[in-house]
């Protein structure tokens, strides 16, 4: 019989190629199924609750593997966090259903897009968030962040070349708040597609600097034309922050 | 006429051998020089507010140098930012009377300890706090580090081997808080020793720990032996956190 085991991980991305298993780069699949192979004694697949960009962060990923061996999920817990670099962590491991997927049984996740919004750059937010010295108006951009809430085909805000067919997402909430020179964006959905809260937030950047006029993301939506959106704001800025599996 | 020009900084240590200039090693000092003396073309002096050891940060961090060169202060902040590496900003830069020095003018430095105190590591914390397991009770150590305010002869709490005579120093003020799983040690101070803080954070550590009992740090201050005090904390939780010129 064998178990499902779940882990959620919390990754600095700066030092990392993403989640995905690369060939002669650092992931955090790839960190995380040697460090398992090496404490089970077996080879491990694992699956990831999404994939996540060169140098994207996570304050919350789950992913699970199936397993054989008795070793207690303290154990494993304790043992990943071992083997793996200092810029992952395993914050828990639990016993799953036999037929949890962290990627399919998904309801939604929870995405925040910081910006450090001041003239001079801080040094504790190198590759951490988006140094962005153009004074951005929260109010604004919070205000019109509510155009993406809703169900919509959001083939506008997705990269181009993208195999998936079906672009429509539901957005179940958007805010813009200002922490001192720190901006956060924060969205909620469904599901997002590849690239949509980079480009979600880029298009609120050149909302921001009147390159994109406001009051116009509904017709951008509607528009389903990538290049009236705007640019894609860099990976380092994006977390992803909560995945919910019940309800959201 | 030389003019007098002071710089505040902001620095993520991590990466850097501490504040002072070495052959063959990173140093805020030697970015900053290297930077200066392109951008005004002479051989520049930086005073600055304190040493800071290798691994330790700034939030704050004063300096100074003359120059005879007209060029403006904002554009010696631009230029330096341009020049230094990330993980070191250049927050302002003013004209200050001729005599103005950053150490010998400070009147007061303040000092946050960070401690990420949870079972689990935090990748965004690595080498940004000590990562400490063992549960803090944070109101204990806020009480017992309220012996350390106050004159007193510090040799107890400063590493051997220093040469500085007279090791009596005021704290104003000493402080313990929780932030979360974030344990803060906040300290106020007319001048500090070598190792002054870690030291003081180390005892407060075992004395969490039981190793040396509650209520004896007055003893410990008393006794001048460094051997009676706790172990050095580790430079990566250090900050420092604010530097007074008017008054505290």
């Amino acid at each position: 019989m064998k178990r499902n085991i779940s882990l959620t991980l919390m990754y600095d991305g700066s030092s990392l190629h993403g989640w995905q298993m690369q060939e002669n780069a650092a992931t955090v699949q790839g960190h995380l199924t040697d460090a398992l192979e090496r404490i089970l004694g077996h080879k491990v697949t694992l699956y990831g609750c999404s994939r996540t960009d060169c140098g994207v962060h996570a304050n919350t990923f789950c992913c699970n593997f199936r397993t054989e061996r008795e070793t207690p999920c303290e154990k494993i817990k304790v043992g990943a966090n071992a083997l793996v670099p200092e810029s992952i962590a395993v914050l828990s491991a639990e016993e799953k259903p036999e037929g949890f997927n962290a990627r399919f049984d998904c309801k939604g996740k929870e995405y925040v897009y910081k910006v450090w919004n001041s003239r001079v750059r801080n040094p504790f937010y190198t590759n951490r968030a988006l140094h962005h010295p153009i004074s951005l108006d929260e109010a604004l951009l919070d205000k019109e962040c509510k155009a993406f809430i809703g169900y919509h085909d959001f083939s506008a805000f997705c990269a181009s070349g993208t195999e998936v067919q079906d672009k429509r997402r539901t957005v179940y909430d958007f805010s813009v708040r200002r922490e001192g020179d720190l901006v956060l964006f924060t969205v909620k959905g469904d599901g997002f597609l590849y690239n949509m809260v980079r480009i979600m937030v880029g298009t609120l950047l050149d909302i921001n600097s009147g390159k994109i006029p406001a009051g116009t993301l509904a017709d951008i939506i509607e528009s389903k034309d990538r290049l009236k959106a705007g640019i894609t704001a860099r990976a380092c800025g994006l977390y992803l922050n909560k995945v919910f599996y019940d309800e959201i």
